[in-house]
């Protein structure tokens, strides 16, 4: 895992800047045989693109993948699968102000100070332009998983305003433009969110996703835990504050006995979980439970409210962020959440089978 | 990043079973020519040896550090250390009932559908005595990040109880039971803890955690985020369920106003900030204000109060768990915390220099 | 180093098949602020370009490179620079009987065996066509390195025919198809393989690839060893069969006493060598002496002249493998020789500024 | 693969000087359920133990190993092993000079190029008997591969006097002090290395491994090439200089007719190989026939006639190496040649079953 790169066996490495000719994955360690094509890989593509509704950045892209090596007569070969998106709504404007200053809240300011020199751009590599690659890289991990295996996402909080547990519902994630299980809770919040959207301003929220279907078994003791590889898949996600998998933060307030999660004798010789607190993990592994895990994202830093900064040259300046931005990015998280929680499950499923057959 | 390894250039790699002979880390990247005693070592695994105070495991340990390699007159040499801790307090009793049935909450039922064997002795591998090791690890990567640097933790919530941040003090930390900066509520946990523990009952923590001293430009884009690698740290840390930078889960309650952390002109050409919700970390990357993260661990799941469950043949059993176990695990997590935030920054400062000189 | 992935921290991943689209390498962890343009890698990608010479394959592709990430400015931004070659000599044609039967000392069989699919067009995967995404990070490498180091490579024997090395001239490398440095030598093998070409067979060689200006430090013991690197570097060139550093296999022959590369005061404190046995390289460690490696290639197994295989029915065929192949593939292993030793030199350049400053 | 590491799912960490407490090897990601004992490993260690024969050191260890970890009642748990070597013959004695002056063809000077410290006694981490470590490693990773995988090896040459290949017969091999299939060679070698060792010289070797039993489609395309990975095996072992696979170096004097391991119709579908030029490997992959590859190592440094050479101050100096010095280290490369010929079987056994199935 280095700078660029996620996964030890199913691994992937994305490049590409938001304003440079294309961005896409190297996907390495791709079983062979997978049938897989570009449309399957649209599916979610069209997911996380932009302009889908009024509560996502009005950037315009088809985001369309083209799958460059890997693949023959419909197949994977095992050999490295590129995925590549051209960048075609790089709108030619003035990038002065925003060359110039640092936006409070973003990675303009740390970019420079690491790197003496950063594509300003439209955020350049720290773009969230860059999880169009791993939507893309996901899309292959569900082969690798199959149909035995869904992982799906929910937002489950906007600012702070919780869904109702009560009616929760999947089949509704397609229904409402804010990917929410809760049909009910989605209404609120678009008039919630058209008062954020029109005051310039932004908000957080929390995202779950969730994979069932996972077997006993998969993981890893110690550093290579599921858990400990889905924390770092989901804060590598851009905004994310926050990694919480079941009980989550709130463990800290139960007794043991509250916390055990109580098997008793079930079907196939597996035990059946009374609770799921531990988020279908247990020493790193997986409990054959649905694996449940949360992140929250931070409010998009690009905000129309004028905001004390400095420019590079170290002078106190306002920064105002017009353009096209999300006012909630915590929508467009949630396809890049089912992708890195399906890649984390790929990998361990190899991990898992390479050391114990 | 491999089962039983953590870091990338600061890299260590961690053995041994609770029971067994001993345990260890051998630590491989270690700058040469930095000064270091198995008497310096020896400090931070005392804060996390058991049997400190009622509060934590009567398991009795000196987890007396020997350094077998990699040190030569006093210095670090550059070749891998080994830093080797003995088991003595093995104590010898019959494991016939904890062999035999998977406690509710603990990673047995887990190992053994991943291995079909475990060593059920004292947890094995899954015990927190591999902490140990981390702890000696890390005292190593403060050597590396040198005096400028300080990494310092506190326990900040036990239970639903957390402490008042006005009376935060550093300088109180070692002064009771808690590893805690609030002396008053520290006083009440000891309270709160007592009947939890006389109950044989167990209960959840929150433990937070700081660097101050970090330079601007640590870290990295995409998947070596710093706060990326923070969180697979911690969340690798025995009954982590969640993990938060800066302003964490909370983050998501927050206007794009209330979270973007002001600039002004500050000292020496770097700006100066007026929060810090971002925890240090802009785009994975140090923005050279405090490196701020928190985590929460569940209640021990070893608790004697009978809980369903089912044994290897998959009958149905009562678990009690006798033995000498912490009421609240959140308290030896302290130390650990400190050492994996160092070993992360160690790793990072290197990988930095690496590629930008 | 996975699968497709080359390196530490100079780390380059390449994709892409001979008949694909394109091909490329994602190139991470570069440092910011080199200056590079598209016309600098070009120089390199014409060197092994095919079409060069009656000696090499009469493919006619451009290979010209295009820069798609990472550069902005022209400047390298510290962000994964991407280098992508389309594809454009695709000749469609019917590979009905190179799709059905095994060449033999191909890999056809074996990815065949591995993957029980395989991209038969022009070698797939396994063509020689990836080595032009090295050459192109092998110019980034050099970039890396700076002026002070030079990397270059000769041709030193092909078939059974060796260089003199009395009239061994760096100066000469560029004057000859060979690339050899031994103008003398280079015209009589012309003759030789010009025979060989005709006859639709093919001969195999080696080169030697030496770099000077490496200071003493870099490298690593045990298993970052810099031979060993280097070992690894060149045999996965494709065709490789034995690679060698310093006295190479001859070094079993020595004596202690022949063997031992003596050391007198030099100039600046550093010793002089009085021999270079150790192909600079001592204990997995440069010495400041030049880095001398050798390798050898088989011929291609693409001949004229039929050979006994089996189809993928496992039935008995001759294979007679008509179109553009090289009939001595050693040749244009030079630019990719010189790449792989660049890359190598930079990845531990940046690992040892990482541990020792 | 970091400095100390060698393997990726296989994956084993050495540590330990020559002169310290103990060395070892933390032995990560090891199946499951194997039958392993101490003794078992033992037998291995002592064919590389010194002091079998006039014609190695004369340093007396038992070199007995202890498990550590990883293994409960006989069977391996899937967690890291951790085998450990005490160095019991520490031999107390003046290293003033050799602590002083840098011995010519040793890594003497390189180590304190790099680090500005050495372990001085014995070699420290540069001695040989780190390759005790691997001799331990090696015998877990033959538990990998089971009992249908042989990894022997010979010493095929001493000086320039190579083995008669129509004498070859592996049974030889545990008759000679010299792990020689060909027992008259052997005797041969006797008379020549007993002059070499009274005339305080050495000399160098070339040494032979073999796989048989090793199924077609293990390895990787390009850089996890099973060839690259022995190369890297081989080459980082003490004192090697080359390394070959199949046809090795002589590749280079073979025409493509030659070259062509031609294949007919075989049993069970399999086709049979007429010749065995690849070695065994294709494209990086195994092809079924024997893994077959070379390696030279040059005589050892540690010679009795005075060499030039520099100490600390950069003073010349006339270095002699007193002590216990094997006279041809090829004898005792052979079992560790084995061992790492093992653990990259082992490794890419459980790469190919995690891509593959």
């Amino acid at each position: 895992m280095s700078y660029n790169t996620f996964g030890r066996l199913f691994r992937f490495t994305t490049w590409g800047e938001s304003h440079g000719p294309a961005l896409g994955a190297t996907v390495d360690g791709v079983p062979p045989l997978l049938e897989i094509t570009e449309a399957e890989i649209q599916v979610y593509l069209d997911k996380r693109k932009p302009g889908q509704s009024k509560y996502t950045t009005q950037r315009r892209e088809p985001d369309a993948v083209k799958i460059l090596s890997g693949v023959f007569e419909g197949k994977t070969t095992g050999t490295p699968v590129q995925l590549m998106i051209e960048n075609t709504d790089q709108r030619s404007k003035d990038y002065g102000e925003i060359a110039q200053s640092f936006r409070p809240g973003h990675a303009d300011f740390t970019y420079m100070e690491k790197y003496g020199i950063r594509d300003y751009r439209g955020g350049g590599r720290s773009s969230a332009r860059e999880t169009a690659a791993r939507v893309a890289a996901g899309a292959l991990a569900r082969k690798v998983l199959g149909d035995g295996i869904t992982v799906r996402a929910s937002m489950v909080q906007m600012g702070s305003h919780k869904i109702d547990r009560s009616r929760f519902d999947w089949a509704e994630v397609d229904n409402n433009p804010f990917f929410c299980a809760d049909p009910v809770t989605a209404e609120a919040w678009a008039t919630e969110l058209d008062a954020i959207r029109k005051a310039g301003s932004s908000i957080g929220a929390i995202i779950e996703v969730v994979a069932e279907g996972v077997p006993a078994g998969w993981g890893a003791p110690v550093y290579g835990k599921l858990d400990a590889d889905l924390a770092t898949a989901l804060m590598s996600i851009n905004a994310a504050k926050g990694v919480e998998i079941g009980a989550g933060m709130e463990a800290a307030c139960l007794t043991g006995e509250e916390n055990a999660d109580e098997m008793i004798p079930g079907r196939d010789g597996q035990p059946e979980f009374q609770s799921n607190n531990a988020g279908g993990i247990l020493g790193g592994i997986s409990t054959g439970q649905p694996i449940v895990a949360r992140f929250a994202v931070k409010p998009t830093s690009s905000i129309l409210t004028p905001r004390k900064s400095v420019n590079i040259k170290g002078e106190a300046v306002d920064v105002v962020t017009k353009g096209r931005h999300d006012p909630c990015v915590g929508i467009r998280a949630v396809p890049i959440a089912e992708a890195m929680m399906a890649i984390v499950l790929a990998d361990h499923m190899m991990l898992h089978r390479a050391q114990c057959g």
